[in-house]
Parts: structure tokens; sequence; C-alpha cells
């Protein structure tokens, strides 16, 4: 028979005591303001899909086109972006203690900020209507636009990595790097929001993909699943740990394509039309419309 | 002190008239059909959902086991399933421009193809019994089927395939893309749905692998992680757009054997019984029973 | 003109008696007892979730930190994962058909093994703030400690893995290995619960990772994404089925650093302070505070 | 010791049966129609809260006042509430029998009826502001016009009833009853649809207040709670079933208060002006002025 | 200017003690067994839903009529019905500190009861078509008895009131209660479970009905509102103490109507066919055929 | 044929502007100040659900009783009817122009309000538990303490009516009324809050019931269904608008009994001990130990 060693009556008080007590571990307590909001990933992944149907609408949201309410739908969804925005910017801003300690200017900094996101919504979706012709033009299996942005998780990946990137622009602290953290979560695409990256760009499958933050990436530009720009080595201070925001990771000129699984690391340039093959190791500049192939490898 | 610059009353009616307006970009419009509904991700996931349930029932859906109301419960469950497919296979008509132009044909045409799908439910659960069997035979940290069917991805993203597959038999058009997206992005396993995947199915952790529309795969066959069976190459129309359709990915005959991260492109046959070891790039049709290893690549 | 060729009224109760008659596969039969409970992907997502918000107040669960509340809120917290835990420790303990056979025992078992784990909760913080600050320390692109917790997929997966290999510990059945797959969709990291892990782990993005059920792995190790800590070759019994249990996954050493895609096979050690270079196949040991880097490739 | 005397497996298919098998009893089957949807309480509910939302934004529905996204919100209502009573008015047509027999004919005139009520919603405004008014200016405990809006039932009871009475003049069977009566629930103030009622119409408390089918009540007249406006008698067929639609309750002239619980019987006529003191009860015309009050009771 | 006075922090921890302290108020512990669960006023009510969804299909639950499914929609519904009335009637028991004190007893006695009131579901149904047929003949505002079934309160009021006169019969305490007082609260309605109702009931518009806990009802009988059939006194223990279960309510035999407002108070014989007036007061008996009316009371 | 005679596209706009436009009629405008949130019945709602669970703990809210986190669970139901509560009370005062114009003193005057409530939490739970108590020992029907609190809708009508007159104590606008008028929905009693009310309050049935605002009720006084106690007439001013605030309701002295349906008017006393039959009608002082009866009516 076995007997009840513990009954939880006795381990629950004195584990939430633990818990609460030594809460102030000073890796937790260093980016918390007590009674002040914090970023949450679920408000930022409404906003996400808030953003989807704005700009594809029809294919996110909700599933009809009607031109009737088109723009009431709009309106409102955009009404809620903003609001949404709003309380998470200053979440980010409070989180990162960000310049300005008094409360109501990070709100009034917060709202500048969001309807500063709110404009850039029309050159969200050309740009990201520009990445749908891309990778439709580039793919035999794919057999519409509308096929591109219903199930090309680059789509999603991408368009969070757009709106992310803008956010950075904007000066918004911490926030971008959960949307594009949704994504990488979602596809398998980790694209740092803080890369450069032009119209038409394209991956395909995409799971295991990894674009660094200080990545430069061209216009017409194609990636394969697997694919990683990465950084060699980084330098560090005097206490071992990396300088931060140090350039990096690979430059990609107009035009180039790399094949699935390659690895390309450290502050390279890959020159125009250059085509990088598949599983490919490389950490030198390719000068432009080179092909790089792979030796046999069995 | 921070001014707010622009007021959100002025930006958000001007935003919404630039995307409500500019909305017929010819992209976005080319797809949509007003007052139709669309395809929707959401309903599609409630699909898999419940198909799941119905394929093993207690493992998904209601995680227990009830004799008493089984049958009722399946009932119901496919009830439910052939609501929701006709509604999204029609919407997967429309949007794909099928051959019928009235609604009320299309309406026919749907339940058709619906009703045909809900009568293969049975042979898709005897087909993936197979391939839980196979993963079990396969795997020294397995403890018990019933271990596969509720913890391994590739149960899941197999699951989708083999619906997706039955859905492109059938003539869905769309639908079964989304779908197998959808465990594409739980999984991080890629399988298009117009592959052609014979019994006793294998693929172990999973992640990263793609499945190209045009292979051709055998029986007992096993992949581990990260391995492409993808295309080389594809020939282009006079406007440099991919054609479609053509055969472009491997041919693995049955009892292969692919390690992780092995990348293998172009129409090639890999022969019966061959297994090829991990971290190959693959171009050429491998002989039977022949066991490829890479050269030391340090 | 299209006909309805089968009405769904007919197709349905054949399909239902099909599935529901068949049911007895030996396959689904094996590990389902009637009237019992079975374990529960959603409800375990539903504790990891509460598990996070207890370990990382704020940062998970409800977006805020109130000292006021927080006691409450922990002691409730843990109420509610005591309590699903107990209900979800029965069920794998049924499904495993462990040892004891009667239901009033299996229910002390269960709840003795969720008190063990309720207990060891603090531990799980004091190591998961451990690998917080190794992945900080490590990231040139990391802000703060903070954005570590709330965008790193690796603190999700490690975080799963800690729980699960604490359940482990305890004896609990399958219910760990179901945990850690949540993560393993949530993340692409693969870590099998058997592994067995030390301080200050980091996985920097993560994609494609995978860590077998024997590895064990020292203080301070690193992996980059879509590396494989495999086995080479299992030994099979009399009927071809893989002996279970066998150690067959690599051991790495204190301060290992293994880069991104490589591949390390069976079971080699990995000499403390040992660096594997990127896209390195490799299935030997290799000494302490060697560099291992790969031969140019293309 | 209690034995379990018959099992539930036993039960519950013998049950399902006798309700299935028996469902064709003629009371049920004279108003279903297989395949077509019913109307429902839940969804007109929600229809009544959208109205309600639409006339008095900020008091129901989003508890705020925004007059950036009001247009947005009330054109997003208003669509909701036109689709949601294009359904439930087809379904009531299809329950009523009502004299188009083909599908689309009923959808049609549905849809002209919705878009008929749609057209009278501020009007529907207007006289509802009255109402407020009425009450406002008639009781010393109302601080604001706002409160009547927040907290009067009879604010529900008169909006529902007056939506519903739009619905009966434009030719919706049944569904005006269902919404009456959403309202009877939740106030306890039973108002017929069919009757005929000015503006400035007060009720105070309300709870038991009825007025009948064929009721005609002026502007400015009030009503207490438990106040009856009822059928004397009414004369029945060669069968003994009541003769539908004949005029058979009381007709109250402008300016009529009527105090608590008093009962006013047949199509008796209260003239202009009149007041009816508290526990009347009144089966005969009251004369323009004349104040009723009840002799000692006690 | 206004100073926060006490902090919710001062003022939350000592509240918190100060209800939880003497939360042993002899009150509320004499009915609380610590660690068992309590009848629930929200579950309670989802049961009354699935009620009227199997006697009503179509009527209540999902709003359509679908011959295909409906044997697989009373099943679920049936069975989910007891095993909620099992946990239910379980609570019941614990909270009356029912004859049984083993907990596994208590668990046996609860699935008979819950199977006793499973099979008497057809008779339940049998009972409220003849209710729904008296209220369809007596008024001439019904348009047909989908009508009666849809929107009239009286049906709900009754089915909840027959639902709980059987769980009375059965033995379950408290719970009819619960269920009846649900119906009161929606309706108005306040029918005792312990009175005994004959078939062909009716109750018109119904708001203020009580019918006390020993009345004793013929068939076809009809109330109008505000009706109340209640106690005229009742003797006390040698505390001042009722004494509980003495017959203290009417008899109404067969064909009674009594109209809006009366009052019968004790335990009174309204003989057959018997009319009484609106408003009327009485407490003694009346000889069947009787016509009672008021005096004029103005 | 039936023609669609205006397409909802014509009218929704021209609706929408409609009722967006004339929105600033005068009456809806008066009570609104934009960008501020207003009281909302449904957040109060649940204010007055977390009431009740944290008075009657198991009663209400969660359905157990669990002493293991009575004090975790009771906290975070006052930690959040505090922040509920903060927010409702500065819509009410700034729906009311309370004397604050800032908005941040109005949050502190909030603030402090809801403190002050929160303190009065345990003296509200002693004054329900005599009410509990009285109406156990006046009821025969009654069975045990708990079922007074689980099924008695007099309970939750005065329960509400006491945090609500709390509430108009403390000053708090508007918010009081829209408690009470929660209960009066659910009850169909109507207390107003300003009443002054007794210990040992017992209400049966309770339908009807109307407790006007300046009654004075002592302790042990009971009522049944459908008393009211109302006002008969109020001055009015030169505008002919009732002057507000005037006594004008009955005085009801302690151990008063008022049987059902009776009508009180006016400013009158009923004495110590006084007993008023069924169906009075009363505008007169009763002496102290009077028994007042109707005179026959038939």
């Amino acid at each position: 028979m076995i007997m009840e060693k513990k009954d939880i009556s006795q381990v629950l008080p004195a584990t939430v005591k633990a818990l609460t007590k030594c809460n102030v571990s000073s890796v937790l307590a260093e980016c918390q303001h007590d009674g002040e909001p914090m970023p949450s990933g679920r408000v930022l992944s409404d906003v996400v899909d808030l953003v989807r149907a704005i700009v594809f609408p029809g294919f996110f949201g909700d599933a009809y086109k009607d031109d009737n309410t088109l723009e009431y739908r709009t309106g409102l969804c955009i009404a809620k972006v903003y609001d949404l925005l709003c309380e998470q910017i200053q979440a980010g801003l409070c989180f990162a203690n960000a310049d300005c300690d008094c409360k109501s200017e990070r709100r009034k900094k917060a709202k500048n900020m969001a309807v500063e996101f709110i404009e850039s919504l029309p050159e969200l979706r050309r740009r990201l209507l520009t990445d749908v012709v891309a990778m439709y033009d580039g793919d035999p299996a794919a057999k519409s636009y509308g096929e591109i942005i219903s199930c090309y998780p680059a789509i999603k990946a991408i368009g969070n990595y757009r709106m992310a990137h803008k956010l950075i622009e904007i000066g918004v602290p911490l926030i971008p790097r959960i949307i594009s953290e949704l994504a990488h979560s979602e596809t398998g695409i980790d694209i740092h929001p803080g890369a450069q990256i032009g119209d038409y760009f394209a991956i395909d499958h995409g799971t295991g993909v990894v674009i660094g933050e200080t990545c430069i990436i061209g216009d017409h530009v194609k990636l394969y699943q697997g694919v990683t720009l990465g950084a060699k080595s980084f330098p560090v201070d005097e206490n071992g740990i990396p300088i931060k925001g140090i350039p990096r990771h690979p430059i990609l000129q107009d035009n180039v394509i790399v094949y699935g699984n390659s690895t390309i690391l450290g502050r390279v340039t890959i020159g125009k039309d250059a085509i990088i093959g598949a599983n490919i190791w490389l950490m030198e500049d390719v000068a432009p419309g080179t092909k790089v192939v792979q030796k046999k490898n069995i």
C-alpha cells in the first residue's frame, strides 16, 4: 500500500512562501516595475492578427469579403491596433527604462509611436504584396497569389518582420522582438527585427531559417529552408560580455538565391545575382554573379 | 516634454481610406469574390481537430474513452466535419474559379466532395495505424503505441498530409495546402499534399523535413529531422515563370531510410532498402540496398 | 449539371459504424481503459502556462506585477497545477499500466508525485534563472534579462524540459513526453525529457535542435540552431525491435559550444571547453579544449 | 449497501430511441422543417444587445464613448443586426409557413424586411428618447437622463417592445414575440408586440405589468408595477377554441396614469387625463379626467 | 485636494484575514464539507438547457432540426445530463448529510438517482406537450404550438417544475429547489418542486405566480399572472420554529381557472370547474362549478 | 415574385449617418464625456458575482470548499473587486459630474471609495447571515441555512441592496442603482439602494416587491411577494418636475410582517409587531401590535 507521504496542505504554503519571498531575485526584479503593466505576448499576438486582417482582408480575420462593411471593419481594426499598441509600447518603454521617467510623458510618447505605426500600414501592405508576387513567380507549386497569402508561412514571418522592423525604426523597445518570435514559433523562421530587407523577398518552406540582427538584404532575394545568415564571432568587452550592436552578419545584394540548409557567417558580402547552392558553409565574400556549389560529400 | 505630434483622430480616417480605396490591388482582387466566404485557416484547424478525434478517440478531442457514447460522439464529429468541409470546399472552389460558375452547382459539387472525404475516414485510420506501428518499431525511446499517438509530431504531420492528399485526389483546390501548412506550423514538417506516400511511413523528430509536391515514397520508409526531398531546378516558360506540375522531386522506394539533415534534390530514384546517412547532399540515383555515408568533413 | 451522387444521410451511419465497430484495433485498444480519463495535451498545456506564470510572474500569465496580490496569485496557480497534475498523472499511470492496479492507490500515488513536483518549483526557478543569465551573457543581440525571458524560445523549451525531467525523476510515465513535445511544437527545439542537462544551459535560435534521451550535458553548454545530439545506431532484439534504454547519445562536458546545424551521433564524449563549428558531422570523441572546424566544402 | 440497480449503459440507448423515434409527435412536427434553421432566442438576444448599443452608444455594448470610431462601430453593429435578422426572419417565415414556399423567395422577402427594420432605427431612437424624458420627469428618485437609460428596466422592456412592434408592422412572424419575451424575462414587464403605444411612455418599477395584444395606448401614459391591461373574456369558435385577433384589451388615452397592481380588463376606454389608483379592479369605461380610487379595504 | 486615506495594500490582507478566519461562522459551516464539491447553480442551469434541448429539439439548444444527427445529438445530450446530474446529486446528498456516509456509497446512490431521472425523460416530454396544447387552446394570442414552446415563459417554468418534481420523487435533496429557482428568476413564476400538478397545466403571462410546497393541482387547470396559492399560517414548535412538511396550501381540482393577481391561502379546496375572478382574496373552500367574482372596489 | 426593393448597401451608410450625426441629441450628450469610460452593467454584474463568492464561498463562484486555498481565492477575489470598482466608481463620478473635475483627483477619490467598500465586506457578511437566519426561521419549506443561501432569491436581492446601500453611504453615484437593478432583473425584487433596512430582514418568494428610496425598515421585518412600499404622491416644483429627495415612503418598525400583494403608500408608520394581511391597500399609520386584515372582497 502507498502512503500519502506529504500532504499538499503542508507543501502549498511553504512553496508559495519560497516563491514569493525570494521573488526579488535580481534577475527578475531588474525589469519589473510594480503596478506597471508588462508587455504581453498574448496581446501582441492579437495585434498581429489584426494587422494581418487589415492588410489582407478576407484572408485573415473574418473569412469573407464584404465591400459594404470593409471601411467600418478596417476602421475598427485599426482603432483596436492603436489602443493595444499604445498600451504595449508603454509597457515596453517602462520595461526598457526608456529615457522618460514620467508616466504621462511615457504615455504621450507611446501614443506618438503608435500613430506613426498606424500611418505606415498602407506601405506595409505595398511591400508585402511585392513579397507575394516574388513567391508566386518563383514557385512552380504555387497556383495563385491567393494561395501564397493563405498558405505560405513565409508571408506570416515576413509580415511580422516588416511590422517589427517598422517599430524598431520608430524606436520601440522589446515589442519588436516579441512580434518576431511569435512568427518564429508559428513558422520556424527566425528573422531579427533589426535586419534590413528589401522588396520582393521570398522564403520557400522556411523552417530553420535564421536571419541575424545586422543583416542587410537587397531586393528580389530568395532563401530556402534551413538557411542561416549568422555571426561568425563577436568581440567581447573586458568582462567577457559580447559588445552589443556591432555589424556582424552577412550582406546579400539584389537577386541573390541561397538554397536549403546553407550557412553564411560573418560580415561578408554576397554579390548581386550570386547563387549559393544547398548545404554550403561559407565565411567569405562572394563576387556578383558567382554560383557556389558544394563539392561531392560522399 | 514630448508633444503629441499627430493625433490618431486625424490619422485614422486617412489610413482607413488609403487601405480601403486602394484595396483593389490586382493581387488581392484576383481571388476574392464579393459576398462569398473565403477559406478559413481557423475553421480548417477545427476540421483537423475533429478528424483527429474521430480517428484516435480519447487521444484527441475529449480525453476519455467511453464506449457508451462513442457512437454518438463519432456521429456528431463526422456530421460537423461534413458541414464545415462543405462550406470550406465551396470557398475553395470559389477561390480557385473552379469550373462551375453557378452557386448551386458549386454547392452540390462541394457536398459530393465532402461525402467522398467522409467515406474515406476508416481507410485514413487504417493507414495512420500503420504509421504508428512503424514509428514504434523503429524508435528505442518509444514506450508504447499510445505514446506515439499522444506525443509524436510526425503523427500529426502525416495525419494532416493523408487528409490533404485525399482531398487532392477528390479534386478540392487550395484547402489541402492550408491543411498541410497547419501541420507545418505545428510540427516543422512540411509535406506537400500532392506527394504520394505509402504505408508504414515514419519520421523521427521531424523539424525541418521538406517533402516536395511530386515526391513518390514507398512503404516502410523512414526520415529523420531536417531531411529535404526537394527540386533541383525547374524549367521556366518564355516569361521566366516556372512551369507548374512537372515531376521534379525524388522517388524513394520501399524500406529507404534517410538520416538527419540530408538533402536529396531532383527527380532521382533512391532504390529499395537504400540507407542515406546524415548531412548528405545528393542529386543522383542511388542503387537499391546501397548505404551512402559522408566523407569526413573535419 | 452535377448530381449529388451519395447523400450524407446514407454515408454517415455507415461510416460511424465502420469507425466505432472496428475501433477495437489492437493498436488503439492497448492503452485505453474504459471510463478512465486519458492524458490530455490541452490540459498539460494549461499546466505549462501556469508553471511559467509561477516561475516568471508578470512575464507569463497576467501581464503585470502587483506585490499586493502576488502571494494569492501564486497560491492559486500552484493549487491549480496540483489539481491538474494529480488528474494527469493518474491518467498517465493508468495509460502505462503502472504497477498499482487499484484506482484508489493510483490516486494516492499520483497525489504523492504531484506534491513532489510542487516542492521542486523553487529549484526549477533557480535553474531557469541560470539559463537566462547564460543566454544574456552569450548573445550580443540581447538587451536585458527580461528580453530573454519574454522572447527567447529556448527559455520555453528548456523550461518545459526541466519540468518534464523532474517528472521523469519522480517516475511519472508519458506526461513528460507530452510536455516536451508541447515545447517542440512551440519552438522547434526537441529535448527528450530523459536527457540530463546542467545549469547555465543556452540555446540560440534553436529551430531544429534535437537532444536525445540518454544525452548528458554539463554546465555552461551552448548550442545553436539545428544541432542534433543523436543516436548512431541501436542494437535490436531477436525480433528486430530496438532494445530500449541503452545509452546511445553524446556526452557534452562543461563549457562546450556547438555551432549551427552540426550533428553529433552516438555515445561519444565532447570534452570540456571544446568548440564544434557549424555544419559539422561527428561520430567520435573530441578531446577537452579542442576546436573542430569544417574543411572547405566548396 | 446500495446496489447500482440499472446501469446508464442500458438506459441510455433505450431512452435515446424513445425520444428520437416518437419525436414525430404531431405537436413538435408541425412547425419544424427538416434542414431549415429555427428561430433562436440566443441569436435574437444578441440582436437586442446590438440594437441597444446602436441606439444608446456607450450605455450598452462597449462601455465608452469615442467619437473617433463611433461611425465604424455603428456601421458594424448595424451590418451585424442585418445579417442576424435576415437569418432569423427567414427562420420565422419558414416556421410560420408564410405565403412564399420557395427558399430563394423567402430569402429575398427576409432581406427586404430586415432592410425596412434597419431604416427604422433612427425613429426607434427618437421614440425611446421621449420615453426617457417621460420617466425622468415623473420620478423624484431619478437623478439624470443617463440614470434612466442605464438602470431603468422599463427602458429595456419598452425598447424591446418598440423593436418588436416595428417587426410586426413589417409582417415578420414569431420573431417579435420572442423579442418581447426576452424583455419579459429580463424585467418582469410583459408587453405584447401587437399593442399600439404612443410617445413619452413611462413604466415605474414594472414587475408584473401585462399589456395585451390589442391594447391602444396614447402619449404621455404612465403605468406602475403590477398593472394588468388584459382581456375579460373572449369568444370561442365551434370547437371551443378562442377566435384569434378580436379587439379585447383596454384603450388608454393620452396622459392616463395607472397606479400599482391595478387591473383593467376588456375593451374599455380610459379617457384622457384619467387617474386610476392602486389595487383597483376595473372592467368599465372611465370618463376623461376622472380619478378612480379604491374604497377602504380594511 | 483629495488624499488617499488608506491604501488597498493595507486593507486587503486585513480584510482577507477577517473573512477567512471568521469563515467558521456556524451558519456557513453547517452545510459545507471540506474538499467536497457543492451544488452549483451554473451547472444546474446547463442541465436545464440540455433537458430543454432533449425535450424540444430545435426549439432549444442548436436551433435547427436535422434528422441525420438527431439520435447522436440526443445521445450526447443525455449522457451529458447524466454526468452532470451524478455530480450534482452527489453534492446535494453531501450537502444534506443524507443517510449514507461513505463517499463511494453516495456515488452509487447518485448514479442510481440520475439513471432514474434519465429514464423519466420521455414521460417528461409527454406531459410538457399536454401543457403546450393547453396553453395554445386557451390563448387567442397564440398563433401555433411552436410559438408556445419558443416564447411562453410558462413552458420554461413548468418544465423546470416537472424536472424538479421528478427529482423530489426520486429523493434528491436541494437540487430540485435550485432548479425551480432558476425558472423563478427567468420567468417570475415560483413553483415549489414539492407541489403536485396534473396534465394540461397552463399559466398565462405568469409573473408573480406563487405555488406552494403542498399544493395539489388537477388536470386542465389554468392560472394567470400574480396568482398566489399560499399558506395562511403554520404551526410552530416549542421554539417558535415552523413545523416543516404540514399540508398548508390549496387544492385545485380539475378545470379550475384563477384569474390575475388573486390570492388563495391555506389548505382549502377549489372544486372542479370553479372559476376565481381577478384580484380575489380567498381563504375558504369553493364548491365545484362556482364562479367567484370581486365586489366593486371603487 | 418578390423584388428586393432597397438594398442594404444603400440603406446602411444612410442609417449610420443618421444615427451618428444626430447622436448629439441633448439627452444622450448630457452624461457622456468623450474618451471617458462609462459605467458598465456587465462589469458590475461581475463585481456582484465576486462579492457573493467572497461572502458565501462555495455557494457562489467556484462550487467547492477548500480550506487550503480559501485565503488565496478570497485575496484574489477582493483584489479583483477593488480593481473593477475603482474603474466603475470613476465612471460613475464622471457620469454624475461629481465635484472634482480633475481626472487624477477623481481617480484618487474612486480609490478611497473602493477601499472603504472593501473594508465593509466582513460587516456585509455578518448582516447577510442574519437575513439567512431570519428566512430559515420563518419558512416551513426551508430545510437548512444552506438551502436559503443557495436558492432563495431574496438573499441575492438583499445582498445586492446591502452592497448598493453601502456604496450610497460612501457617496458613490449611479453605481448603486445599477447594482440594485441587476438584482431586480434576477429576482423581481426592486429595493432602492437609498432605503434603510435593519438586520434579520426576510422576503418570501419576492416577485413584485417594491421598496422605495426613503423607506425605513427595522429589524426582524418580513415581506411576502408583491408587497409595495411606495410613495403616494410627491410635490412638484414650479416646472411640474418632482422635487427630489423628500421622505415619501413608509416606515416599518421592528417585527412587522406584510403579507402578499399588499400596498403601503406614503410616509406612514407601521408600528412594532404589526401584521398587515394579504392584498391590503393602506395609506395610513398603523399602531404597534395591530393586525390589519381585508374585508371579504367577494
